[in-house]
């Protein structure tokens, strides 16, 4: 299982509806999947120095239930599936263990250009 | 057919890749679903004032091709389906009308207390 | 005098306190500076792909009154003073003539190493 | 001292330019201050569900330096004055102590109509 990424919702986080923004959730789910390659090993920051940028290709979002001011939520990631080309992986966000988001991302490796590239063998973690 | 919204890409809207951040096209939909209700003589502000809030329910978004800084990109919208309690609808980015991403979009109706209600029947917009 | 820039306000650009979020001014006194600047015929993005980006060195901002969910307000951009290597901009930001913010912001002009160096020739628009 | 609050650098706070985006330190400053009122014993959230919102009245903010894609840095917040109704913040930002950014911050106590309010005795924390 992973490790939940705990994040503390602040005014920059909310709108005027009193709850997180819907495409914040996003944000969140970035920072997730960063810290969990990070865990393994694979550092997406030195990947784009080196000229392999993660690109989202595809998100399915679901949302539950809000965030509100002050809540710490956790965002959890799973890797789902790994092609030559692709990574799927799926995020749940809970409060206290209720569900507030699921999302399905499914990223690609870009070369500088732009260009799909083959993902590259150390930044392969196998899923599950 | 729908008006597009045109939406310039400034520094906020890209980052350290040199194209626009994926979350941001969530921003760009809902402006313009924004302003096509208003051209359909619905003003969100003036419901959220009334306590009727709009809240997304999902989202299924896929990326295409990306945006740039300082291009100008058109943003369409269109309500594929309207139900007592929710509306779907699609939505279309382009530049020079290559397609970037498209997207589609159920929201929602709640009330102060976050609770689901039924949309009022002049915010519905018949459906094509 | 400058032509003012109108920015309509999403729930993107609110939080919970039901106002703009304090750091979104910075976003739209950057997109009028950059309306400004085009109007004189000067392309951020164009100056951007040649390897001079410019880059905000000081601001001092005060916030008057709060703008709200739905409003159109003005950001208005002038020059104050310009040097051979930074410029001086002066940003007010009203609502139906009424001022809600003001701001002094200067920039400067980065090398992509992120050294400073000199403002192109071109690029200099002429204080008042 | 005040005990520094760490903010790790994702895509969503870059820009094109490869380095952070000058409006997101307004954000990490309000984190840390949100963390250091929680550390003094007041919850911003707290306030904010009894109608004491904070607002941001003035800043006067200078960028040194950037931070960068991945990088951790450290935003430090130091209660320099209180009156009845405002609190003066310094903030500095450091990367491995290289300062990045310092800015001085004034907030004042809103009601929920938006009326300056007398800062509540138990939000008071001593300067220094």
């Amino acid at each position: 299982m992973t490790k939940p990424l705990n994040v503390k919702i602040y005014y920059e986080d909310t709108d005027a509806g009193g709850v997180v923004y819907y495409a914040n959730y996003l944000k969140y789910m970035e920072r997730a999947r960063t810290e969990y390659l990070s865990d393994h090993g694979v550092s997406v920051a030195e990947f784009h120095n080196r000229g392999c940028m993660f690109a989202v290709v595809d998100v399915e979002i679901h949302y539950k239930r809000p965030a509100r001011l002050g809540e710490t939520i956790q965002v959890m990631t799973e890797i789902v599936n790994v092609t030559p080309v692709t990574m799927s992986i799926k995020h749940h966000i809970t409060r206290d263990n209720i569900l507030l988001v699921e999302a399905d991302v499914r990223i690609a490796c870009l070369d500088p250009t732009g260009k799909p590239r083959r993902i590259p063998e150390e930044m392969k973690i196998t899923a599950g």
